[in-house]
């Protein structure tokens, strides 16, 4: 079409631009520079792998301003091959809540079917094939069980996005020294001592995290201790580009002999065209490799680090090649990446430590925190995760945005604790069960396989304990909820809000509930009104929203917390003039028609409706009837600054 | 995890990049710099809108190196707001083939739902509202009819991919004053005087493409005729965030009165979080605007400049105003973007201009060779698909791909002006049914409107004349296909491969059809095969995949040709082991499993099988029997160079 220049007007910003998350609030002073012109941060964070970069890419997101938030590495450069490979389906949702995910859903290797071999010479071909589509017993986004991309590359993909809001990167080459909590100094009481680039400095922060790994510094300055013990096995790792005839190699394989365990984890393809395998081989405390390294004793640092310098890749491939035969596998390029470590199945005693006064001032979160072995890909996983999970609560506790910051930190180390724990104990229990029952079938042990621990891989059973966070669990006694499979989304008070399709009233668009959730730092309650919505303005559906939007929502500071209305009634049923003018006002882009399989699926009556806070990182704090705004505003006013 | 960095190997490029398109292969050498020093290049694009950096993107992708492009724009910088601002069904395809939807999809406003509104003051309401949701009658991988953009953020988003193939932007306030072919100068025959920021100089290239919109400086520089007439109606156009209780506002509306009438586009959200109202509104040549602003003669350009003149942001808000009546509608910020223009609808009378040789030069592409009213959202999306269109067949005329490069040239003469026609030809009979039948229902009308043009609109039926690069359309006597419905996803020469779901044999993965056929310049043998596949391997679908892959493949240029493999089979019902070896050596990670739907849907049966040709950009070049393989290489030997 054809365009007069000289009558358009000027330009203007932000129409071009990338979608970007607001802001959250800020209540509190930015802090000013000491008098002592110390280097000063509200936040620094020691590390940025998976749990760090997450960490500051949130912070920057919710609007932590870049002088006051430090991201060091003691790294020259960000990783390039190897290390994790796997992200799990709620790792997924958090991602899609970022607006982060489409890259590693197009190009990932998205897992939905696995096989399991076993050597077994009196069957026909040499070996059992298992074949199986991975069924979670979860209802999630993302429906492969796993979703295979280089660590490497998803770091990429968390620095690129940090980009948007940040002009800070991360400090490579920066190392900590040491980090102590001094009592004299109130609003910085964190001391650290870094090395960049050779030389040293102090510098002090009101918040400390250490992300920095299974050797921390952070966790050894503040004289965290750790649970649990180096286990004897010692892993073999190893990615390439292979030649084979095995058929199953684009598909997970747990591949054993009565003395032998291979894993195969297919992976994405790369630029070349290729795509990479990475091959696992466990080498325990009986295999044979390096008894004949070492005269240390069995046991001590001596000796097991000499069974691992045994280890090389040409070894892992040999295991993978004896196993495979008479199929091959070979390298077709040179190999990507190997590494050999051993397992230690441990977790930090305590995932903070406070100042005098009882305040959380350092805290940890991945592999700093919790190490287990490789072969339920959580790794990478749980470490976002706690970072996601501490991230806005500290951005609460230093926005001043909550009355209680202590007891909202508080929540993070008692809840990212559990889930370590529980990590540790199924990493245990799967070695246990699956690589030692060399190749027998155990009911008991199946069942766990198949039931609590696929839906702890998948990270979408997390149910949080009650407390702060997390209201009395009602269940469908006392509230509105009629069934108790949560597993497949029922609302339950510290479960994640699950994903179902709803359509947006004003324009008809086809959406995924957990888009109108996304991570963006703030509270939001959850209207899913009764079929009475219509009936009468002065029904319980309309008197709830008008109570919500009338007196509940004005007590808060604006902008840290949102209206979600969920109806029975589409676009067909109903126009803005059959309703409350009140809720277009409020709620117009956030009105959404739920199908009556929705609300089966949240376990929601039509006919009665409830109400739900779902917190910032998705899970539901509290759940209400309709006639009950006062239980929302109880447990809003609890956790949220009012005005 | 616990790793250790001394036992790491080093670093490796491409594992943490985003996945790029291969380019294709090169037969032809680069070109070397003419003895006279002149600036040389092999293909210029004058004009960086939606059609210019949609084909600098393609050629760059394709591998055509920076030395050999240059795209230039009489503008001083990128666009930031207004023009054209929605993206149709098959554009969306495209994008997706690209890998750049996801950020359109995630944040545009995607249009499911749409009202007409009528004034009628003798209905109880003042008015008559017609809802309908959107029903394309083709069936297309993008539901919502229209995803709407800012033209400025698809620019955006077409500028930032280019980054990742290339070093070279846009070379702003850079416009063209003439263009000659030139007989004598047998390379680089196209001679170009540019202005860069002031500066003239001469070019030379091998081919010319103008992009450069309405008034076209090439168009006229070669001599180009336009077919048609500028209109009498006049558009005004405004982008603002409105304060209204009209309550459609987030659908498309299309208002009437019997004098006047007014278009509501809704449009994506703002970073502001505030949603974009766009409102347009024609003066069609009766209206009294202009009346006493001129002296001119009716018809001239000085009377049509007058009128244009009198129309202000307030003019055309005020006549939406006056419609809404005694709904409101005032700006709530300060109006984004505006402009008035006159529609011609005209359209070039040749897409391409020859050199004496016969060989086709310069190229029409966009707005310089089809205008038009913005009624349809036509523009943007048929510009860039002209160029998607030009850009392989020039990139295979440049790189030596084909026998036959001037036929194969000739196919985008031929198709894009048959579809420029097409267009100018609906944006008329729309305008004559919908916006002059005064809220008059006529069936003829209207059912025009709901077949041809919803089905033309979407952009996916299409369908290209025989030809040098579609055979004779077979139909179900002599072919394969025994089924006409097209539409809904029938193979047929000459129309795109419409987008079903499919499984991966290798790896379970659920995947999109129309994924296996990525925009990046490769033929696709398409075999379906029948469900004698695992009978024998003499049976007809094993021997017509043994000649596809030991006679067909092997005759032209690697990678310019690639096998995709669909089967009635899945995972529980082969091994590769059942199968002729040579399939998983030539197509391990392109076999697929396609259910008995998605059979119906192609128009294939189970019993039969079939094979298409693929082409470049997703349209169907040829349908063969599965023992036809020879028409399947007759067909791929007179488009693509063999070895």
């Amino acid at each position: 079409m054809q365009l007069f220049a000289d009558e358009e007007t000027i330009e203007r910003q932000n129409i071009v631009s990338p979608t970007l998350a607001p802001p959250l609030p800020r209540q509190t002073p930015l802090p000013t520079v000491p008098q002592d012109d110390a280097e000063v941060y509200e936040v620094v964070i020691v590390g940025a792998g998976p749990a760090g970069l997450m960490l500051n890419l949130l912070l920057a997101r919710y609007g932590l301003p870049d002088s006051s938030r430090l991201c060091i590495d003691s790294n020259p450069s960000a990783l390039k091959v190897g290390h994790a490979d796997a992200l799990m389906q709620r790792t997924m949702e958090v991602f899609k809540s970022l607006d982060i995910a489409d890259e590693i859903w197009n190009h990932g290797l998205r897992g939905y079917e696995f096989t399991r071999w076993i050597k077994d010479p009196s069957s026909a071909t040499g070996f059992i094939r298992q074949f199986s589509q991975f069924t979670a017993r979860v209802m999630a986004r993302y429906k492969p069980a796993i979703i295979m991309m280089s660590q490497g590359r998803i770091e990429r993909i968390l620095r690129d996005n940090l980009k948007q809001y940040s002009r800070k990167g991360v400090t490579w080459n920066c190392r900590v020294l040491d980090v102590k909590i001094e009592n004299d100094v109130s609003d910085f009481p964190v001391r650290a001592i870094i090395e960049e680039n050779g030389e040293k400095r102090t510098i002090r922060t009101k918040y400390l995290v250490g992300a920095d790994g299974a050797h921390s510094v952070v966790r050894k300055s503040v004289g965290i201790n750790q649970v649990g013990a180096m286990a004897d096995d010692i892993w073999g790792v190893a990615d390439m580009v292979v030649n084979t005839d095995f058929p199953d190699i684009r598909r997970p394989v747990h591949f054993a002999s009565s003395k032998r365990i291979v894993s195969i984890i297919p992976r994405e393809r790369k630029n070349d065209g290729e795509y990479l395998t990475r091959i696992y081989v466990p080498f325990d405390a009986d295999d044979p490799i390096g008894s004949d390294s070492s005269n240390a004793a069995p046991q001590s640092e001596e000796y097991q680090r000499a069974r691992r310098a045994n280890i090389t890749p040409k070894l892992i491939l040999q295991r993978a090649q004896e196993l495979f035969h008479p199929y091959y596998i070979r390298p077709k390029q040179e190999i990507e990446w190997w590494a050999a470590y051993q397992v230690g199945r441990r977790y930090a005693e305590h995932l903070v430590a406070k100042d005098g006064a009882g305040n959380s001032r350092v805290f940890l979160v991945g592999d700093s925190c919790h190490t287990h072995s490789p072969a339920l890909g959580q790794g990478m996983n749980v470490a976002m995760m706690d970072s996601y999970d501490l991230s806005w609560k500290l951005m609460y506790a230093i926005n001043g945005l909550t009355p209680e910051p202590e007891k909202l930190l508080s929540t993070f180390a008692h809840d990212r604790l559990e889930n370590a724990k529980r990590l540790i104990e199924n990493d245990r229990t799967w070695y246990e069960t699956r690589y030692r029952t060399d190749g027998d079938d155990d009911v008991e042990a199946e069942k766990f396989l198949e039931d609590d621990l696929l839906t702890f891989m998948a990270g979408t059973s997390i149910e949080h304990d009650e407390g702060f966070l997390v209201d009395t669990k009602v269940g469908s006694i006392d509230g509105p909820i009629y069934s108790s499979s949560y597993l497949n989304g029922v609302l339950r008070e510290g479960r994640r809000l699950a994903d179902v399709m709803i359509t947006r009233f004003a324009d008809g668009d086809i959406r995924h509930s957990q888009d109108e959730f996304p991570s963006d730092g703030r509270f939001r309650v959850l209207v899913i009104t009764s079929s009475d919505l219509l009936a009468s303005p002065e029904g319980t559906s309309a008197t709830a929203l008008r109570r919500i939007c009338q007196e509940v929502l004005p007590s808060f500071i604006p902008s840290t917390l949102e209206l979600i209305i969920f109806t029975p009634f589409n676009s067909f049923s109903f126009e803005w003039a059959n309703i409350p003018s009140f809720i277009k006002q409020e709620a117009e882009m956030r009105v959404h028609y739920l199908d009556s399989e929705g609300y089966a699926t949240y376990g929601v009556e039509v006919k009665l409706g409830a109400i739900a806070v779902v917190r910032p990182d998705g899970y539901i704090g509290t759940i209400a009837k309709l006639d009950d705004t006062e239980k929302i505003n109880r447990y809003l006013t609890r956790c949220l600054q009012t005005v």
